[in-house]
């Protein structure tokens, strides 16, 4: 399916309207069911929907490798995918879905229960980068946003190493071009340690969270972060920089994982 | 409590680093207890907590009025809003809860369903207003978004008439800033019909949802509307305006509502 739709609409200023078209971007619900149970629905562009479910489900903690997966069949006309995994004994499907309410919702709040923070495995990765490197991923990664600058309608993610982007997705949900890139990395076989998340959208907690879980040392975001995601961060070995652009960044943790040159 | 904190950072350009401090915008986990069993987690802005629960419960249709919220009480310490209604007979709990999974989350996948628009009350409101008038709201609107120049990390939602804002809210979620919003109309009294709302946020599907649900006829965004929220916003009699900076905007449904200047 195409990713954007071209419309005819007005466009008003103070001297008057004159009929033209416009690209907008698509959006479609994928409703997700996992072992015949309807697990979700999101809204989301019609691209990469294999890689969204199975990101979403590693996001929420439901599927730890591609092994689990038993088979995967996206239906893009009806707009479903079907996830089946091997059920384990006792599992219980009521509190998995209790807890999708929390933590799938707009959620992972019950992750600031007290001790469950530390409870979490710090990322130990001990790769670091300079700012001019950092620099130039963005700019690729600005350059790559081809959706974007046709429509203004869509958050892109990427994942890189130091020398350039090895994943890179879009959609029009923040949360969903993430789990684009981490389902495209789990189904491809593609390490996420040692690498660079870029994401064009804001850093909240839940962001922090997904980008933990998949042990990536460096987060870096054109836009503002939130004092949660700040303080995740810290907590989790999470180095993350926020507003690069240009040639300038703010370094909100672990900032000796950014070198100078030459370094 | 405040709804930025100071933070310690490290400021880095290709000439080096320094340490200074930057504001960022907080981050709180709400989580709502509609009659005794938790609803749903919010992530939000620590500001305006019970418009926020009262406006999230109208967006999802679980109230209709302020007369059915028997009592509502915000713990903004524990981050819980316990709301009582008076629940209908045979209302069957279940059924709203497996509802909010799909609609709720990422949601109101449910109303693509066919026919389902279709059955939905067109707005009917004759509300005209001058392309001039639009974009002096816009600039008043963008005049008082405070914690966005703060912070560069929250959205912010506003109803107006056409002489100015009435109500205005923030949030680091494009949803929550609209769901306070109608919180505090349906709170305080304020009629939302014959009105507009103003959102700094891309228009989806769901956002037109929320909009068209309170009977508002027009639409404004400084960003990029999806195909589906323009398919809506037609289907449903919402004037949807996108893309309005400056003296500029797309009129992309029910244009006859914005007027030349005099008329």
């Amino acid at each position: 399916m195409d990713s954007t739709e071209r419309i005819s609409i007005h466009r008003v200023t103070r001297e008057g309207r004159q009929g033209t078209e416009d690209l907008v971007t698509r959006e479609m619900p994928l409703t997700i069911i996992l072992n015949n149970r309807e697990l979700v629905t999101l809204l989301c562009s019609p691209l990469e929907l294999e890689y969204l479910a199975v990101g979403f489900l590693a996001s929420e903690g439901l599927i730890k490798s591609r092994d689990e997966v038993k088979k995967l069949i996206v239906d893009e006309e009806r707009g479903v995918a079907r996830v089946e995994t091997e059920e384990e004994e006792g599992f219980d499907s009521e509190l998995l879905f209790k807890r999708l309410i929390t933590s799938g919702c707009s959620g992972g709040a019950s992750f600031y229960r007290p001790g469950d923070a530390q409870n979490r495995a710090k990322v130990a990765s001990q790769l670091s980068v300079s700012a001019t490197r950092v620099f130039s991923l963005v700019r690729q990664f600005q350059a790559r946003s081809g959706t974007f600058r046709a429509t203004g309608g869509v958050h892109s993610a990427a994942l890189c190493d130091v020398n350039g982007i090895l994943v890179f997705s879009e959609d029009i949900g923040r949360h969903n071009a993430i789990d684009k890139v981490f389902g495209r990395c789990m189904l491809d076989d593609i390490a996420t340690d040692d690498r660079i998340v870029i994401t064009s959208g804001r850093i909240s907690s839940e962001i922090l969270l997904k980008v933990a879980r998949r042990s990536v040392p460096i987060l870096v975001s054109r836009s503002a972060p939130t004092n949660l995601g700040v303080r995740l961060a810290g907590d989790l070995g999470v180095t993350l920089l926020g507003f690069v652009r240009g040639e300038r960044m703010n370094v909100y943790s672990h900032s000796w994982r950014i070198v100078s040159d030459g370094e």
